[in-house]
């Protein structure tokens, strides 16, 4: 059992995107399982075709290493990689149910996944609506009867956050976590373009994080939640 | 000190709107600020003006007084009627100031208000406004050396959620103070009109937030936050 | 023919969400046909499956026994369940086509059915979807000469509405056809924790329509309209 | 008494924008009162200026005769001009109340102005903010027992409809009362330019409406309602 | 190779809504290469489908007889018609690749397209769609190495544009290629029901666009921008 | 006379925000004129006033000296602090005329200010809604026959851009500027807190512009419009 389970289109996502949650969580003891549909070879591996003798099976290989490692950066033990292709993801009606069978293995109160809009890559808008209906089948009892409460759903950063209407309702400060979330950008060198990128996306996360807390906040990570949170009172601040 | 100012156009606003949170967080022994700019006498109070003897004085003391016992039946020590009058409250450009005043001295983490928006209700409008005035002045060092770091700011639900584009990011479970909330409801006779309604309002909330819980919820109050949520790590729920 | 068709994902929708609107429009002597996808009995059935000799079909039985005495206490004589299963409803691109041929037949100058937007239920989404698909087939006259003019699409309230991106446009007053409602809410037993849910978003909606009108709305329904609504004046209301 | 009472910033607004609702609602014998808060002599009367020898006084007086012109060829027998100045029209916490007054006279069930939000046009969005201030105060039995129950809102047409964020909810046929409205655009050659660009905006709802009417629809004018619009049944159209 | 790829999802829509754009650019010696999905026959050539000998065949060819005279009115050498059926345009997996390689060919650092929401004309939302998802494919190494820089997509106004949350972000005068359009546009005489309209559509925006400018602009097209536009500077207008 | 106008609500503002389009345009021979309403000096002057002996005037003191040596360093000549204080900025219904009559000296056709919404800093929001009364007095030959064709007016990116609804229409290119506008930038030494924040944000937005271009780009600025931009032709890339 995972207490979250995290759901991506490609294999980079949940590094840029999640890492510091996953590093986090891992830290304090909760389960963690990352699903990649599909390796990013053919649009998120740009480096990688550089190289003449690329093929498909070539970078699906150096991706699939690439996020074992990363992986294991974040302290995550279960990774799987679903190997679906890439640009376009394919719009097979039975990926929901796979991914409904996990939710029901694993029944994390929390998913992690891309943001319902992004016009500039329909695979993260696939794999949001396919995580939206994978939690529906998981919670209908006529579809087997270990089913399942309803996870709560929260969308990580996009690459380009207004062109995607995101728009954080939480932001968690992962500066204890930084070095694993680093490190594990740094297994990923086929996009080592996005190092920088992320690296930024992450202090101007901390900073604005920063503005509201009494301590010093160098990293975080930024999240919006498709349902509302459910608390049990209101969260407080550590007033100055 | 108080954790929590809660800011209202109306002396009967914080009952209906946040009395769940408020009676809550001071179980909890957190300290509770309430202010209300008005006591509501023109515009909120129109079974007080079915007695025809009725004047702005004697409807006035009739609105304080039931404020003071909901205060009381929250268990709220700290009650501020600033008695600016209502419908429409004035704009005067030193009530900022005044609020700003206030923050500085509880320094509070959390300020729960209005949304931002209420077509049927400017002086709701207008109040939300000058609470983030006041946060401005009460952070800025050239107005007084004993600026604060700007605290959150929730809006509690309005009475026509749609009109007002409000759409909750939080849902807390007040089933365990309903009896407090509903206490306080009841010394409120001159809107007695609202009882049941906000007795519905608290269902329909505890509702939702059942919905991804294990437990029942019977009554919830919902929030809308304006700035990020900052938290130590992601909400995570009670797996089945 | 009919005036209105009520489009809907699963068998109880047209209950909880239209059967005021159905009830009424039904008594003033218009034709009303309910089409329902799904007999909902993957998801919206979870009592039925409390039973540990439920099977499919069982439950397919009991709801479809069920929308047919619900129909019935609305006065509803035309009701027609596809029985395509639901959670998730398929993807079938020959649907829109089958609904198509029955706003051919009904030439309805109104559709009802669920809001574009629900994450918690894309079985709805999906229904929206293909009840505008439908509006243009039936429309299109190269599809068949006996094309329709395009009716007005209205979208009934969904069971989270912010959830939903919905805001109601119209409140229809259903007072009066309140006890038919409720007679068809208690047709349906294996939603019977809906029962009091729909009782309180019926008297919200009632209170909110009551606001502006002279005489008292205990019960209401709330509309989107997806195109303008065309209408020979503006709407009065009854001054005070 | 008037059953709508529409309340312009300047004297030309009520031509262009509700020309055909306010001729419509006359000939069905509803009273109709217009108030404009200025005579747009500064901002809207470009053409009067052309005369060197113009000064304020020749423009209020020109457009005032303009406007009383005009409000006889819709049938208005009470046109109120409040002359306050234009382009800013001012902010003086006065007006609200006495269009309180005028409400609470007219009692009106439908009040038409101009939408919430207008970059091009803040003397628009300040006579909104005032209309919905005064529908307040107008409710407010300790402003005055003769209080009114709060009426709709609806918003006419901007001069340029995204820019102001409108989307209209009803669309109204005006082609019976199209002459009316003509002559009375023709009673302003102050704003001659305008008279092709309203013409063109009138054929293109007309359009619009027309799409889902049996009927041919030549001229049709838009509104947006602040509220919802209570219906004691749903609105149907004439099916093919 | 063509500076400009203009994807619709019916024959007519390349005049109607993007004719002047088209005009333009030509005249500027830039590549246009013009794509329609299909015919429109089904749902878009009713004048067509009033000869009761017509059929299927008959208006598709009528249809494309129609744009091969209209794309040569408007100077466009290159006009594709792939005739993939309309009415429901096919949700056929391989379509996007057919674009990509297009865009792989033509090279084109903008994409003129529908918008993305449309509830009167789901064709349009999926043409809209699979653009994005073509636009992906082109630039994925993975998927052939002649891949492309991604281009900017923009939308032209749909016929109802608040429908479609169409609001312009950019209007360009076409009032010199405005006898181009306007005999492109009679080349269609199976829509004539359409030219009034899109007549006036130009002169509605040849006014707006008029307002900021010094020289008159009697016709003007509005597009909306799906990505930022990338400028070397900010765009000056003429000052007065 | 200046093509562009920027008018802030602090001196810092021009600095952080428009620094690059400033130092583009100066370098393109356009006139620029920079209106700061204030020094900053109560709200953003935090690490001034961190001095024991800071007092208003010192502190005001120095940011005018900032804001002239980053002026220089931009190459702007014509800078005006109105000095009318911050945190509040005051409402003084004066203020908009005085910003007219700058608009009808320099007769610019563009105007940079802060975006419409910043729940964090009304003195921004305050500052927007004053330029666009400024524009609507200074096109109103009421108000002087001196009057101006109204300009385009562009938001530049605020310190949280999700928090203020911005969303990027236009990013420029300001690689080859950058080095002036990181000299403006050291020239603030007060908000020295602020400069590796702006330089990550430079990067981000040349990032996001550098994806559609064949030229690298290290740094931009986003701005938003908020009237449509009107063109003499679409904007083309260059194609790879």
């Amino acid at each position: 059992m995972s207490e979250i389970v995290v759901i991506t289109a490609h294999v980079g996502d949940f590094v840029w995107r999640a890492g510091g949650a996953i590093a986090l969580h891992r830290r304090a003891g909760h389960g963690v399982t990352v699903v990649c549909l599909s390796c990013g070879e053919n649009g998120e591996s740009n480096l990688a075709w550089q190289d003449e003798m690329a093929d498909t099976a070539s970078v699906v290989a150096t991706r699939q290493a690439e996020a074992e490692a990363a992986a294991k950066a974040l302290g995550v033990e279960d990774l799987r990689i679903l190997d679906l292709g890439d640009y376009l993801l394919p719009k097979d009606p039975e990926i929901p149910y796979r991914l409904a069978e996990i939710l029901r293995e694993e029944r994390p109160s929390l998913i992690l996944t891309h943001p319902e809009r992004d016009p500039s890559n329909l695979d993260h808008v696939r794999t949001h609506e396919m995580v939206l209906e994978a939690r529906m089948i998981a919670q209908a009892p006529g579809r087997g009867r270990n089913h399942v409460i309803p996870a709560q759903v929260m969308c990580f950063e996009p690459h380009q956050p207004e062109l995607c209407g995101f728009s954080p309702d939480v932001i968690i400060d992962i500066t204890e976590v930084w070095p694993a979330k680093e490190a594990a950008m740094r297994c990923m060198p086929t996009q080592r373009n996005l190092w920088d990128y992320y690296d930024r996306v992450a202090r101007q996360r901390g900073a604005q994080a920063g503005r509201r807390s009494a301590r010093p906040t160098l990293q975080g990570e930024a999240y919006q939640a498709i349902f509302p949170i459910i608390l049990p009172t209101l969260p407080l601040g550590v007033p100055a």
